[in-house]
C-alpha cells in the first residue's frame, strides 16, 4: 500500500550518484533531476545511493543536499533520504527542542511504528545523539505529558493477536471510571494505554463502547483544547486506526491558514512507503477531494512536486 | 571473567544428548552425569544440545529435566540450561508473581544487562507470555515501586562513555535536593536514575560525593527497612558496581538462617559465564572466605555440586 513508484529498470547506484552530482553542479541546482531520482527509489535503494555517493565522491549525500536545497523542499528531501529509523530518531529529537516542540509527533511515532522499528529508532538515537531517546523525551517534558510520553515511547508492545477478554472487560471498566471522574492522568489509565498490545486495546475499546455507550475518544473530548487530553486521543486513534490519524493530520496541515509543511513532510516522508494508499482513501472519505488535488491547491514549487511524486497523483 | 570450564575436546551435541538420555533412564536419575555435561558447556553449546535433543528424541530437554529433577537442584539446572534472554524473561515473570514476588531481582536484571540484552529479554517475554514484560511489571506493582521499576525495565540506556559534566553537576544537585527533602519518589530523581547512561551516572554520583560529602547510597539509608529506598540503593549499586552488588546478594543468601537457594541460583546461573570471577574477588574482599568454601559449608547434595562446578572451586 505504498504510493512511491520505482521504475522497472532502476539505474545502478553509481549512475544515480552521477546524476545527482550533476544536479548539484553548474549554475543553480537541478531540483527536477533530484526529485526524479530520489522520489522513485525505495529505502534500500536510497541507502545504497547514499553509501555509493560517499564512496565515489567522499561526501555525505545528505550534507550535499543540505548545501544545495533550502526551506520546506530541503526538509522533505532530507527526511525522505534518511533511513526510516534514523528519520524517526531525528524527528523525535526535533520534537523535543524548544523551537520545534511537538508532543503530538512523539505520540504518533510511538504508536504507529512496530516494536522492532521502535527499537531501531532508539538505537539510531544512541548513535546520533549519544544519549537515550526516552531520556531526552523525559528531560524535555514534565507533569502529565511526561507521565504519558515516557512509557509510550519506551514500551515495546506485544504484537500477536491474542486477546484476553477478561482483561478487556476489567480494563474497560478502569478506563471508564477514571474518565468519568476526570482522573485522566491516573497511573492505571496510562498503564493500560501504554503497555497493552494493539489487539488487546482494540478489544478493550470495543468493550468500552458497548458497555458505556460512547467511543472512548468521545468521552475524552471534555476539553478539546487541553493538550494532554488531545495527546490521549491521538494515542488511541493512532494505535487503533493509524490511517485515519494520518489523514486527519494531513487535513489539518492543509486547511490551516498557511499550510503546515512540517506536518505534511513528516507524514508523507514516513508513510509513502508504508500505507499512504490507505491514508489517501481515508482522506477522500472524509474530505471528498483527493489528497493530491488538495495538496496541489495548497502548496507550490519544488515542495509540491516532491510531495506529489511521493504520494502519486492524477490517479484519483 | 567467566568461571565455567569447557573441556578442550567437547563431545558433539549428539553425543552429549545420548549421555543425557542415559542419565534419565534406568533406575533413578544420574545427577552427576547431568552436571558433568551441562555445567561444562557454554550458552551456545547448551542451546545446540537442546535443539539436537529435540531433533533426536522429539522431546524438549527442559521438560525432561523438569520430570527427572526436583527442588533447588532442578531450578538451577533449568535456569542454567535456558538461553540467557529466555532465562531473564522467566525470572522477571517469576518475580512479578505473588508467591515468588521479587522486586529486587527486577532491578538487578534491569541494571546489570546491556541494552541489547534487555531488548532480547523483552522479545523473549513476548514469545513466552504473549504480552509485554514492562506491561506485566506495571500490572503487578503500584505506587512508588511501579514509578521506579517501569522506567528502569523499559529504558534502553546509551552505552557510550561520553560524559556531560554540566549535567553531572546539575543532576547531582537535583538528586541532593530531593534526597535532602526526603522526596525519594520525585519524578526528576527517577528520570535521572532510569534514563542516564552508566558512564554519565558515575560522573553524577562522583560529583555528588565530592560536593555534598557523602556517597549517594549513604544518604539513601535514612530508613534501611523501607523497600522503595532499598530498591533505589540497589539500582545505584548495580548500575555502578555490579560485581559488588552480586557479591552482596550472595553473602545475604548464604548468611541467612536457611540458605536462600533461589537468590544463589539466580546469581550463579546468570553470572557464571559473565563476571563470576570478579564477583568472587569482591566476595572474598568483603567476607575473608572464598565464595566456594562459603557455599560448600552452607549447601549440600546435587545443588551444591552444580553450583560449585559453575563457579569453580578449590582454586581460591
Amino acid at each position: 500500500m505504498a504510493t512511491i513508484k520505482v521504475p522497472d529498470h532502476v539505474p545502478s547506484p553509481a549512475e544515480d550518484c552521477e546524476q545527482l552530482r550533476k544536479a548539484f553542479q553548474g549554475w543553480g541546482t537541478n531540483e527536477d533531476l533530484i526529485i526524479s531520482i530520489l522520489a522513485h527509489r525505495n529505502a534500500a535503494q536510497r541507502s545504497l545511493i547514499r553509501k555509493t555517493y560517499a564512496d565515489l565522491y567522499g561526501e555525505d549525500l545528505l550534507k550535499e543536499l543540505d548545501k544545495e536545497l533550502s526551506s520546506d523542499f530541503e526538509r522533505i528531501v532530507l527526511l525522505w533520504t534518511l533511513e526510516p529509523a534514523d528519520r524517526d530518531a531525528f524527528m523525535v529529537y526535533e520534537a523535543t527542542r524548544i523551537l520545534t516542540r511537538n508532543n503530538l509527533a512523539i505520540v504518533e511515532i510511538a504508536c504507529t511504528r512496530t516494536s522492532i522499528q521502535l527499537y531501531k529508532v532508539r538505537q539510531a538515537y544512541h548513535a546520533r545523539y549519544k544519549r537515550s531517546l526516552e531520556g531526552d523525551v523525559a528531560y524535555h517534558t514534565s507533569g502529565d505529558i511526561r507521565k504519558l510520553l515516557f512509557p509510550l515511547i519506551s514500551s515495546l508492545r506485544y504484537e500477536g493477536d491474542e486477546v484476553n477478554q477478561t482483561w478487556a472487560k476489567s480494563e474497560a471498566k478502569i478506563l471508564h471510571e477514571k474518565i468519568a471522574s476526570k482522573e485522566y492522568n491516573h497511573e492505571e489509565l496510562i498503564r493500560i494505554l501504554t503497555t497493552r498490545s494493539k489487539a488487546q486495546l482494540l478489544a478493550t475499546f470495543n468493550h468500552y463502547n458497548n458497555e458505556y455507550g460512547n467511543a472512548i475518544n468521545k468521552d475524552l473530548k471534555a476539553d478539546p483544547k487541553d493538550e494532554y487530553l488531545k495527546l490521549l486521543r491521538t494515542t488511541i486513534k493512532s494505535l487503533t486506526f493509524p490511517e485515519r490519524h494520518f489523514a486527519k493530520i494531513l487535513r489539518l496541515a492543509i486547511n490551516k491558514l498557511g499550510t503546515d509543511e512540517w506536518a505534511l513532510a513528516r507524514v508523507v516522508a514516513s508513510r509513502a512507503e508504508i500505507d499512504m494508499e490507505r491514508i489517501k482513501e481515508e482522506y477522500y472519505r472524509r474530505n471528498s477531494i483527493p489528497l493530491d488535488r488538495a495538496i496541489a491547491k495548497d502548496t507550490s514549487g519544488d515542495f509540491e512536486r516532491m510531495v506529489l511524486e511521493l504520494i502519486g497523483h492524477g490517479d484519483a
